[in-house]
């Protein structure tokens, strides 16, 4: 099977145990609430509705790379996939987003005041599904893995207090920046790495070298994608070109260009951007220096993220060879 | 000391408590996000702006009433406390309600994304709270104890779906009138006593108990304030009368009045209610058994709570006794 077909094996194997974990649950009289998450999950309609499921995937195979049972991990998997299915459910309600996988989001579908609240829901969810770990490794583990569970949860509402926040602020240093992709992106494929770990019972120094891989991984494939967003193939990215401009996103290169690049500034400030005066604003940003700028930050950490895998994982198993094809994948990509 | 001083001397322990544990966290570039809690919490004025902190105190006595120790059961207290201004911040955005203790809500003064983020950053900090169990009691306790939050929280959840669409719907049936407030009040205080008993060491038996008690007070407590709403005494409720008629809100009377009087219904759906046509309202639904049916209920659940207590504790250590003082003044207060 090459990387691909294994990742789909996975990826339907978490499928199956997310459904019948939240089949679990009776919601009684508000069975709607209960509709509510399935839908959002992706549950009523084609698979194209889904997200990939890659995170749960990424705990599994740190699991079994260190030694462990995907079994045994499996808690944390549903919880960290049910956790990042909240976080998007509040993100679209906060971004006031219309379509996730090309339907309606949930706020647009159920009104605002019914989606914040099945948001709340599928957290408790997700809380429950990480705490079945309590089964397979035992209530000290489970504990732990709650504990670091609500830290990292914390530090995504930090990043993404400072995303809202710079809706209104041109003036947003890179530093900054990359705090702020670092809770909202890197924190949580840290924890994933992480809770992979500890079910297979890694030692203390395995783990902190798993939760440095995962925010490399994390904070690499942030800054990739900023990149793609602007100097992307629209043949291979499947959206037009330089479309982060078009949208207006303050990634990366956009800021870096509103400090450095006078004439970009002053560009960005016009009301009606067209595909010609972006195109433009993508080529001053690349003679400004922020192309490469953003080209440096994104192999340092793909490095970073590769020697990681190196140093945990010299000799591999087989789930340490899906895992570096993963992490291949995902840094080296022209998507 | 009467009861009053005791309660305050709890209340300001606890507020200590809660203060020094939000102030761990280093918010970092988020600053401004940590202020928001502060002020949600009351700490940035005078204490009028504060809830009376009477969940957690109710932990700490049903702990100490099962011969526990405050200080082993405070991360519980903790952990409620900060769970239920979490679900205040929420249930703000989800009812559009303007203000909380007397100041502007969270989502009025930051604006609604800020509003949501941060409360979902207060969920974290209120498990992280409750899982300081660990500490005082063990890891066992702690993962229990997180566990039964989180489905206790999926409950609220339910009754919060029930409260939103219950807006838009005249026909609401009592029977799921009470599911919703078994969900939304009740659920909450028998979380506090049964966390009071479990860091105490109590025994099953005496956790279902307790959490019995517990959902008999929350219940007893809403329906009392459904009552007072129409029949209590302006002068000793300082709302005026039939305030919960004025602000048309869909208690356990009207809800009565909407399905067995006609009159009522018809007056219900006028536009504009004055203080004389709310008189008369009062007066039919008292006529066609509103009040004596809310009475009745009323005094189903407060005989259970204190039959419950008097289960509990037949032989009261002083904690008890204050216990016992608290519900009494909760369930035959005239306020």
């Amino acid at each position: 099977m090459n990387l691909d077909d294994k990742l789909a094996v996975l990826a339907q194997q978490i499928e199956a145990r997310l459904r019948s974990f939240l089949a679990l649950f009776d919601f009684g009289l508000s069975a709607e609430l209960g509709r509510m998450l399935a839908y959002h999950m992706g549950w009523d309609g084609d698979e194209g509705g889904r997200g990939k499921r890659l995170r749960p995937a990424l705990t599994l195979l740190c699991a079994g790379a260190c030694g462990g049972d995907h079994e045994v991990a499996m808690p944390a998997a549903l919880g960290i996939e049910f956790l990042h299915n909240f976080t998007l459910i509040h993100d679209d309600i906060e971004d006031r987003s219309d379509l996730r996988h090309g339907r309606p989001t949930l706020w647009t579908r159920w009104g605002l005041p019914q989606a914040v609240n099945a948001g709340d829901a599928l957290f408790c969810i997700a809380q429950l599904a990480l705490l079945g770990l309590g089964e397979t490794c035992g209530e000290a583990v489970a504990a732990r893995a709650a504990r670091e569970l609500n830290q990292m949860c914390l530090r995504l509402t930090q990043g993404q207090y400072l995303d809202i926040a710079f809706e209104d602020d041109d003036g947003i240093d890179l530093e900054t920046y990359l705090a702020m992709i670092q809770g909202k992106t890197a924190a949580l494929i840290s924890f994933c790495a992480a809770m992979g770990g500890l079910s297979a019972g890694a030692d203390e120094a395995t783990l902190t070298q798993l939760m440095d891989y995962g925010e490399s991984l994390g904070l690499a494939f942030q800054i990739q994608d900023d990149y793609l967003g602007i100097w992307g193939d629209p043949a291979v990215t499947g959206k037009s070109a330089a479309s982060d401009l078009l949208a207006r996103k303050k990634s990366l290169p956009v800021l870096f260009g509103l400090q450095e690049c006078v004439e970009f500034k002053a560009l960005w400030g016009v009301e009606a951007l067209t595909p010609v005066i972006v195109d433009e604003m993508a080529v001053m940003l690349e003679d400004c220096g922020a192309k490469d700028y953003v080209k440096v930050k994104a192999e340092l950490y793909t490095r970073r993220a590769f020697e990681g895998l190196d140093g945990l994982f010299p000799n591999k198993n087989e789930d340490a060879e899906v895992l570096a094809a993963l992490t291949e994948k995902l840094l080296h990509r022209e998507v």
